[in-house]
């Protein structure tokens, strides 16, 4: 759904147009011009003709708005000299993102062609993990040491400015280049002239290291209400600072990734995406669930023998196993929402595991009780009745068990509970309420049987 | 888990102990010592002690870290005139999210001790919804006329600066009072004393009207990446931000909000509260469930003659159901995640649901392929296996429709896909795979028994 101004731009981009910055493309977002370009029938020709344009550093805003799919293209698309200088506007964490995508050749070209500072901090960027403190932070940040003054800090400021993501915030260093602390620009606005910014900085750091991963680093972002962390080696150097944009994108790349798993995709895909990747992607875990599937299906089939004899057992049955699933991944949800916000684990919180049992015992005996009178009434058998409400609430306690304790262990292992924990639930309940409610079928069988 | 220094300050305050902020407490962060002050060993003895410390500044910034239950508590527990004093150290939004949870009287009363002009603007942030723009934003910000020289904005942040939230962004204004442009301070400080902020403002403003909600609020801060955000009236008027940290608090609420959801638990609980309301919030969402499970269930109750002849089907048949159930999750998740970030709706990306039944299909075929295989192995029969195949098949394409549709119509009826989705994909997945395959058994029951 573009807006009328990108109908507009997308218009101008398809006839040829010389599209002016002033006037024009100034009044649209650059993700909103982004958008545009990523339309599908926008060809590499027009591509190439727009990003010729004069004004590198309006390009450069664009190109950061871009997803890696359009970067990529773009980069590949245009002269080596143009590249770099529209890099040259952007910030360092953005440009080793679209590098670290690129084939290597491509990369190594454009790296010789910077300036060697840029290229070795560039190659150090690229030498963390995506997915850790190291593969998201930016290099252009304010650090002064603590000895100078005000005014001279206000100079500095005023200097660098430009060149830095973040101002509000300035890195204080000691004579060892040691982080020990930051000031307010807000505070250094106001403090008289020849004070020291050590005697205004705050020495409460919340720091973090560049192999600490990319959801805890949210984690803390969010615990303290920060909007930049620096991130420090062993020594206390500042190696470089995470922004708040980037710490937003990480918790929605989270999210995704945990609301996927816990709906059993591994990795994420695209909704609009090619069926043979979703395929691929989909199909192991289906065979995963199956081979869990074929569990549950054996523990009915110990009982076929009951069944033939009372047909109704084998309807039932769903209901008992089905509810299982439904209390259980209530449980399951909390507790996976407390692992990833860091609220529970194993160790300090296994206690909790007898309030869910309760839950589970309470919600079992209250559904159970229904469905017991509901079949009761149906088949006039008042032992029907009886078995439904114990399997219930058997079912349902091993449900609020089984929902608090696996992804606590599957932590605890070092996995990813989003991912694994309702395959494991769901065969717990499948199988324990097939067995639970035919094996108490054929105890009383004779009872059932008219 | 509370750290060293937490502990440390947790005895000092069970002991009575003079706390002082130089030396001890600055170095904690307000929030790990809001973290403290909820231990629930801290008495209101304990409370009032440390919160009537002299230093106001300090207490504001444990206030603002705590949350809500403290909150409350402290308040009533102060007197009045200390609570304005710590008032007056905090930011707009942040005390009207207390005046808002606190009783009717001792919210008035507080409000009559302030000023006519802070409580003035309490209560019209009072006046928003909790989850809607305005019950988000705070009203420290820094607007300046848009005719000023740079040396006289200078001036004037210097003035406003300890005041407000946000430094980096100054809000422009016309001389009607409409918000006509932002001024970034990095922009301020290069730019010549006596151009105007006209000529260096971005016109190109993204702001929200105090009735959207939060979640668009936070979708558009992501999408544009923002540090803050003017909230406007229809007729252009600068009225609050929203700033990054409260969009975070945001982001986290709205996942947590869809995560239990998804899990079926309409209301968000604490993972360790008290019984009772764990049970009265899971017990109406598994009594819809059973509800759900009786028309699956009457689905098998139609063929009950079939299984009494062949009882090895009542455990296949929870193996078709099962796996439509896996299948049409996968679909939803991701359905559902497209609506979220607002990728998806029905009227645009219908269409996609055909890629979705492309896929149940391909899917479809290769777990009922396998399954044919073991069964046939199994029984001997293969027919029984044909059935399988053929049931799987069909099951998996109603998964895909389903899990594709679902969620996209529930949105469009204005309700919340996360809520009430899985509910009815599984009940179309059960109903319908127990309905395919036991009714193809019935077909070709005499092929079936020897």
């Amino acid at each position: 759904m573009l807006s009328e101004e990108q109908e507009k731009l997308l218009e101008k981009i398809h006839a040829g147009e010389d599209i002016p910055v002033e006037g024009f493309l100034e009044d649209i977002h650059p993700a909103d011009i982004a958008a545009c370009l990523n339309e599908e029938d926008v060809s590499d020709e027009e591509l190439t003709s727009f990003f010729q344009h004069e004004d590198k550093e309006f390009l450069a805003s664009v190109l950061e708005q871009s997803d890696d799919g359009l970067q990529a293209r773009v980069v590949a698309l245009l002269p080596y000299t143009d590249v770099i200088r529209i890099f040259s506007y952007m910030s360092k964490d953005d440009i080793a993102d679209i590098l670290g995508d690129l084939p290597i050749d491509l990369r190594k070209k454009l790296l010789n062609l910077m300036k060697a500072s840029d290229s070795r901090e560039l190659s150090a960027l690229m030498g963390y993990g995506e997915d850790t403190a190291g593969g998201i932070m930016t290099t252009e940040y304010i650090a002064l040491r603590d000895d100078l003054t005000i005014a001279q800090t206000l100079v500095k400021i005023k200097e660098i400015a430009p060149k830095t993501e973040v101002i509000e915030t300035i890195f204080v260093l000691n004579k060892n280049r040691e982080l020990v602390g930051i000031a307010d620009l807000r505070d250094i606005l106001i403090a008289p002239n020849d004070d020291v910014l050590s005697s205004i900085m705050d020495e409460t750091v919340i720091s973090v290291f560049p192999e600490q991963d990319q959801e805890e680093v949210s984690l803390l972002v969010n615990k303290y209400d920060l909007t930049v962390i620096p991130v420090i080696n062993r020594r206390h150097a500042l190696l470089g600072i995470i922004t708040v944009d980037d710490i937003m994108d990480v918790m929605v790349e989270e999210q995704t990734e945990d609301i996927l798993r816990l709906g059993g995709i591994g990795e994420v895909e695209e909704i609009g995406g090619p069926i043979n990747i979703s395929v691929r992607r989909r199909l192991p875990w289906l065979f995963i669930n199956l081979l869990t599937a074929f569990i549950a299906a054996s523990a009915i089939a110990l009982f076929d023998d009951v069944i033939a004899q009372v047909a109704a057992l084998a309807s039932m049955m769903t209901i008992v196993s089905g509810m299982g699933g439904n209390a259980g991944t209530q449980t399951l949800s909390l507790a996976i929402r407390g692992i990833t916000l860091g609220e529970i684990d194993l160790k300090s919180n296994w206690k909790l595991v007898f309030k869910e049992v309760a839950v589970g015992l309470l919600d079992g005996a209250a559904i159970g009780f229904f469905t017991g009178i509901v079949f009761y009434f149906r088949y006039g058998n008042i032992y029907l009745g009886l078995i439904i409400l114990l399997a219930m609430t058997g079912n349902l306690i091993i449900a609020g068990l089984s929902g608090f304790l696996i992804p606590l262990i599957i932590k605890k292992l070092g996995a990813d509970p989003a991912l694994s924990s309702s395959i494991f639930l769901t065969t717990m309940t499948d199988t324990c309420g097939f067995f639970i409610f035919l094996g108490l079928a054929k105890l009383f069988l004779p009872l059932l049987v008219h």
